[in-house]
């Protein structure tokens, strides 16, 4: 494996590490960053190897004979890598003419006889081939370690037809395989209802759960059940006999919930026992509460809000209300085409009135947790992997503070250094 | 000076010439680009030598022997550097404690008695060396830097007294000497009223137009004059008072107006003949249609509005009403902390439906023109200064629809290359 690496003097090393607890956060418990000054961190075979104040390394491995790069970080904030728990990367194609269109004053109709929308993004991703997916979509991944982001999220979904969520899982298999970030893989063929089935949605839902839903899990495609449970698209009925399908096949279920319309989309998440719910801008109070009781984590996408000019989710409530809340760009082409983290955690504060520590939180460790990755990554602690950010601020306010600027200065991956 | 350079076959350069055209545009002037495909600039001297395409080039240079650096823009976007027309960067301090004091819920008496707001930027800038000063707002210019931001303008008005008030102008002074960006100084006395004057209003006032503004003049140290003529703080009376006492003396007026409440700010900006008038979120249709006839620029701040959760100006509206249109971070530690003009543009298409080439223009010429920089920077033109960014981006399009990403990839001031 690599050389060691020994970071020292970090002004603050927020590691998220909260020794006496397990699982998701919410409530006081998200404001715990287990910062340390002075901080310090070795890295060794991938993996954090000892975490702690520079003297307390020093101690440790000022007597060894060990070699590592020595990194200095005084005056700069340390953080996990960041996970992104929510995107639809894998897609093929590009929608910016569109977006000029919309703003040129176009209608929905104009937009959609041009060829445009999600159907644009299905035929785009259905034409390419696996080799100009892998291409396209390693591009963005690239950017999001740029952004901090070493954990991904990425959901099928813009093929709606076995092939192409096949093909968009295998791409994102070879890239979990070749790229240096981690790639969790959702299937979401229950993304919309494609053209072809218009007024047969239901042969459709039985199409994904007799069909697409075995053959995922047969090919171990896919660890994530997602479905776009919204007024015209999936009924909530539709929903959990989906969801349902793939939890006797393994696949732990997400929902698109709330988004566009109250839907009890919230309130089906606990039902099924979702791991998250996901947007979630019209959750009514019932369903938040009930997303409380059943530990679902509340995955909140406040730069798509931005974009789409929505009131952005009700972080602060559900904080309060003792909900986890997670945080994600959604990236994708048509209602959020950003890679960036640290512009999500700035909304995080800004739009939805969560703290600077809240955001982080909820960017990291949090995050981790709605994708079942929180034993590997989300925080700095002995054995976990050596996922870290070395940011250009001094604290972790100025993170939030200083918005819309991406700070990252350095990451490492499996203790490799990618970017800086 | 430096060796030439010569940078070929960009996919568009966004030139921003238009031949028949003099000053600031607006309505359908916003959106002619000037784009040249297969583009490419002969840049020597720190001026601009020649644009065309790359052929067009290739027959003029390549029989001649001068030798110039080859930038190969293949399958780049490359734009006039980027013009911020309105800053106030050369504060002292840094306020993300209070940020993070009012996300926990801290009331704005609770930030008063913690000694925050913008009476702790008075202070931290009263109490801050030169040196000081210069170091803190050199690190902020670097960052507008390398955001593809050449040409800044920066406000006074953190001091409110005659002595830091000359300390914030002569800091700005240094840095146009000593820092690759374009810095324009603004004299801004009557950016608040110092805590020692409340119920003094009146006697700030005189102090403002009897020593402060002939003491600016006297030491050229300021083209532009501002005023925040706003409820609470100083009336379209005294604001009128204040900008024909700077225009007697040479400089040009600005208004901060209409930013919290409508009061007729917009309205004082055409009848005192303002170059530009700045935030503008509640101006009155009729201080529009104001506007539009004397020709005031509108200084719009979209970033501000998202960080203060308001609704963004009517840029639109503006547009179409035939008000030329610049946008603007506003950077200062209040109300937006920020550096990224990418983000603007980003939000002056999201949040004012602004369209991508309208958003460009107002970032780029229409921000000069606000300035009265038009005839140096803003666009790129033979004879005009050679600044320039390349983005990572193939056309303008995406520049605004990958939106919350630093795109810049290298960016020349005066023909050097001083971000890539
Ligand atoms: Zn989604
Ligand atoms: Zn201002």
């Amino acid at each position: 494996m690599s050389k060691a690496v020994w970071i020292q003097h970090a002004a603050q090393l927020v590691t998220m590490h909260l020794p006496e607890h397990v699982g998701p956060r919410t409530k006081g418990d998200m404001s715990e960053l287990g910062l340390i000054e002075d901080g310090s961190v070795w890295l060794e075979d991938g993996v954090i190897q000892a975490v702690g104040t520079t003297s307390e390394l020093k101690e440790i491995y000022e007597s060894r004979a060990q070699e590592a790069e020595i990194v200095d970080a005084t005056g700069h904030l340390i953080t996990p890598g960041l996970v992104d728990p929510h995107t639809h990367v894998a897609f093929g194609g590009s929608r910016e003419r569109e977006f000029e269109m919309r703003l040129e004053g176009a209608t929905y109709m104009d937009i959609m006889n041009a060829g445009g929308g999600i159907h644009a993004t299905t035929r785009m991703t259905r034409e390419a081939s696996e080799e100009e997916l892998i291409e396209q979509t390693s591009k963005r991944l690239d950017s999001f370690l740029a952004h901090g982001v070493t954990t991904v999220e990425g959901k099928s979904g813009y093929g709606l037809d076995l092939e192409t969520e096949m093909k968009q899982l295998r791409v994102m298999k070879y890239l979990q395989e070749h790229h240096a970030i981690d790639l969790v893989p959702t299937f979401m063929g229950a993304h919309a209802v494609p053209a072809e089935y218009k007024g047969k949605e239901e042969e459709y839902v039985n199409l994904i759960i007799e069909t697409m839903l075995p053959k995922v899990a047969e090919e171990k495609l896919a660890v994530f059940n997602d479905v776009f449970c919204e007024v015209d698209v999936f009924t909530p009925e539709q929903s959990k006999r989906i969801l349902e399908a793939g939890k006797k096949l393994g696949l732990t279920p997400k929902i698109h919930a709330d988004e566009i319309k109250p839907y009890g989309g919230a309130e089906l998440a606990a039902e099924v026992g979702a791991i998250s719910a996901e947007h979630l801008l019209k959750a009514s109070d019932e369903g938040i509460e009930k997303m409380a009781e059943a530990g679902v984590i509340a995955c909140l996408l406040p730069a798509t809000a931005l974009y789409l000019r929505e009131e952005a989710a009700r972080g602060r409530v559900m904080v309060d209300h003792g909900v986890p809340v997670a945080i994600s760009t959604d990236c994708n082409p048509g209602s959020s085409p950003t890679t960036s983290m640290p512009l999500v955690m700035n909304l995080a504060c800004i739009s939805m009135r969560m703290t600077p520590a809240e955001s982080l939180c909820a960017a990291t460790y949090n995050a981790a947790c709605a994708i079942g990755m929180e034993d590997k990554v989300g925080s700095i602690e002995v054995g976990k992997q050596a996922d870290l950010v070395l940011w250009d601020v001094e604290n972790y306010q100025k993170l939030q503070y200083l918005f819309g600027v991406n700070h990252v200065q350095q990451v490492w991956k499996k203790g490799v250094q990618v970017v800086g």
